[in-house]
């Protein structure tokens, strides 16, 4: 079977490379035949000129040329949803309902027109209008934008059709997506599905292009090239911070989502009152999706005590009672594996699971692991470690004052959520812990598991470092996250008749 | 006579290092008398210890508290303005009057005062209610900034009390200001009314600090370290990409001005019209402060023909009827002669100028240079070097097509300004390059030089690298430039009582 082609400068066509690779089912460990390329930098090179040629006529049109273009697409994606739906599923073995039909996808469209309708409207562009001065500012697209979608939503958050592709357009921005590898069927489709959309709305060639894959070292090149304008990536922390390294060196906005264990605080009162409940949420949102979220709950904090025990022994029950959901593939189940031996290295004990769960498929047994708060400052940095799959550590501190200690020590996260009795029991408690969580997260929770990220205009879906690379952005949310891709122009003493419409006297 | 004491831990005391320095009269070239420390790291730890508990103190604090600071430290200002004026010009050399005394003091209090509006009001904030997801988000405070000031505006941008001081602490921040060893008295003093209005207004002891000076390596220890949560700097683009480096590794967001030469295009039926005027405003704006202006005209570039040629002869007749200003010290006078060798390596030609002009101190006469539409194709790169002062550069390109391939390969700028003819007679030109320039630059300006910066909510003093280090922020103009120390925060389902007041239910 030939290698699949790429998608450049408004053809498919073959890439100028011969090194290829093929996808698995996680669920079978089987190879999937189509084979695809590793785009060598001459593909790269078309790409980012196509992009650069198409900016330069896209960038003086309206908003609602984009709306159009976004529209469409969603309606294609609707159009296609049952082949794409199939090959999300062979290439991701997440299930088909609800996830990937009634869940995933709908929310892919949905942030499609939600972007559609915030270019139509420019609620994004914040304008500004001193007439004394005659000065008007206003957000302004960049120019071409750099996509790497992660291996973990195929759908929602893909380089050619996601959250940061629908911002990145919105904007008013040509887009270069670099396909997750562990999808490229599913890649392909939403690809085939921007480029039918893409010609219906009369966009330029260059528009929207995509990749499957490239070396580290042309990765790091595209990032850094003169013709790129701003990177969005989701996906593993070592290579973020290179594509960060490279980005930054050359001044290009880098948009990174990289990793975070979304510390949960239960307090006493909490469990006294609802234990159960507790238990059952927990267990579910760190089991959903085998955990491979990047809001999966992946530190759990509690205060010593017969609560505390309990809490660990019912929540062991129902991981081990729970089936291993099976992983995105070959890498997820090494990283989670190398994850839980880090922990242990740390001081983590296993509570219960990491056993292998069935050889035929990418799995791992639910694994709950436990430490002690005293033991967690020892080794703060080694007990942070990420394990991205359907694995949780309890960190069981002594008292209040080594709870703070331990929030003091932790990296920013995307979430953190404190569980705290309605009562008002566990109120001093959380007064105490609150404000330094606050500091460490983008998105602070009550009574809430992290996992389910709302496309809200309120969301933050972002945090400090390490896990995005600026805390003052978030991935989905719109209108914010398409500022994400923009400049902020400034317009002094310019002739009315020259000036952006949304900028004119009323 | 002793050195001069530091600011920390809201105290004045000595430094634990024992190098010093002084600052030099730059009309003289006569060392000043008072000495003044160069902050080993153990001052700088201690700062940053203080900035540290300062913030655990401040964080929840309503925006008023703030404003109070901000206001009183205006007054305190207003109150030391004569000693302050009369240290600043003999650190600079910049007049009394009007610059120091009726221009930039005034500026500076303004600032504050703006600032200390947009705390009151919160107006920085940004606030976003999904009252039916019931999650909410706004701006919030980041923690410890650090603020690098220049040498050029000692106190518009002095880093205990200029602009990106006002806006680090509007937001809720204390602050690490790093004064510019060219002007330490003025610094002293500026930090003093801060010190006072910080007593006055309550703030815990580290929320104001000062050293004056540090070694490199301590700054990049200094940005990078985990205590620092942002950091603004304006100065030179060499220390500048030094410490952007040491803070993109460590993740921290860092808000650099580093250098721009700020492209005028004069376009033909402009110079047919009204030429007089237009060399007229040139020389002003490249000439006033001796060009030292972040915003300077550096580079003009027009179309061959007569008009050129007249605005040529006409601009260096007047550069060499003006009498050379005073620089700010022995680094600026060094760098603008070195500035002006390396563009004359990379091709331009001397018109006028470039002769020392008085050894008393420290000065260059009035410099303006030309070069060739084809060669600066040639050498692009050398061409764009900043010779920062009274000097600029005019490329005379060909055609129109030649103007936008010189357009193409400029660098990032703060400013780029068109000047076309009122009758029409330009606007084919001017739509042919506007689109190019807007992208390189953060303020488009028409009619007008990019000298004063207005402190207008519409303002952009900012632009794409290197100009700045994000196309997306403004160091001037409020509340923009507050949201740059500032993180997202998200609230998801937290209690109504626990938001913060902005963010609950009306």
């Amino acid at each position: 079977m030939s290698t699949q082609p790429i998608l450049v400068n408004g053809e498919w066509r073959p890439s100028s490379g011969t090194s290829i690779f093929r996808a698995q089912n996680p669920a079978t460990k089987e190879e999937l035949p189509e084979s695809y390329p590793v785009s060598p930098w001459p593909d790269i090179e078309m790409a980012l000129r196509a992009a650069s040629e198409a900016y330069e006529i896209i960038r003086g049109w309206p908003g609602d040329r984009f709306s159009a273009f976004l529209e469409k697409f969603a309606e294609e994606i609707e159009r296609g949803a049952d082949a794409i739906v199939e090959a999300g599923h062979l290439e991701t073995a997440l299930p088909i309902s609800p996830r990937l039909k009634d869940g995933e996808l709908p929310r892919t469209t949905n942030q499609l027109r939600q972007a559609a309708v915030s270019a139509r409207e420019d609620s994004w562009r914040l304008p500004v209008i001193d007439q004394q001065n005659n000065i008007r500012s206003m957000y302004g697209s960049i120019g071409p934008v750099i996509v790497f979608g992660p291996n973990n939503f195929p759908f929602a958050f893909n380089g050619v059709a996601g959250g940061d592709f629908a911002a990145a357009v919105a904007a008013g921005n040509p887009v270069i997506a670099k396909g997750h590898p562990s999808h490229p069927r599913t890649s392909q489709l939403l690809a085939e599905a921007a480029h039918r959309a893409a010609q219906a709305s009369d966009m330029p060639p260059g528009f929207v292009q995509m990749i499957y894959r490239t070396s580290h070292e042309d990765g790091a090149k595209l990032v850094s090239h003169p013709l790129t304008a701003a990177i969005g990536y989701t996906g593993a922390r070592h290579t973020g911070l290179k594509l960060k390294d490279a980005a930054d060196r050359a001044g290009k906005p880098i948009y990174l989502e990289l990793s975070s264990i979304n510390p949960v605080i239960i307090l006493p009162g909490a469990l006294k009152e609802r234990e159960e409940a507790i238990v059952t949420e927990f267990t579910s949102s760190c089991l959903m999706g085998t955990g491979q979220f990047c809001t999966n709950p992946g530190l759990v904090c509690l205060l010593a005590g017969e609560e505390a025990e309990r809490f660990v022994g019912s929540v062991a029950d129902q991981f081990s009672n729970a089936p291993a959901g099976t992983l995105l593939g070959a890498g997820v189940d090494q990283n989670l594996r190398a994850g839980i031996v880090a922990l242990q290295r740390a001081g983590a004990e296993v509570v219960t699971g990491n056993q292998p769960a069935d050889s035929a498929r990418y799995c791992h047994s639910n694994t709950l692991l436990r430490t002690s708060g005293k033991a967690f400052l020892e080794n703060p940095h080694g007990l942070q470690t990420e394990a991205f799959g359907n694995c949780s550590l309890v960190v069981v501190a002594e008292n209040i004052d080594e709870l703070q200690a331990i929030l003091r020590t932790l990296e920013g996260n995307l979430t953190g959520c404190i569980y705290s009795a309605t009562n008002g029991g566990d109120d001093n408690a959380y007064n105490q812990v609150e404000p330094i969580l606050r500091h460490k997260v983008g998105r602070l929770l009550n009574d809430k598991m992290p996992t389910g990220v709302a496309v809200s205009p309120a969301m933050n879906h972002g945090g400090p470092f390490p896990a995005t690379g600026h805390p003052g952005f978030t991935a989905v949310g719109i209108p914010a996250s398409i500022r994400r891709f923009a400049m902020l122009q400034c317009y002094d003493n310019v002739r009315p008749h020259r000036l952006p419409a949304i900028l004119r006297d009323k």
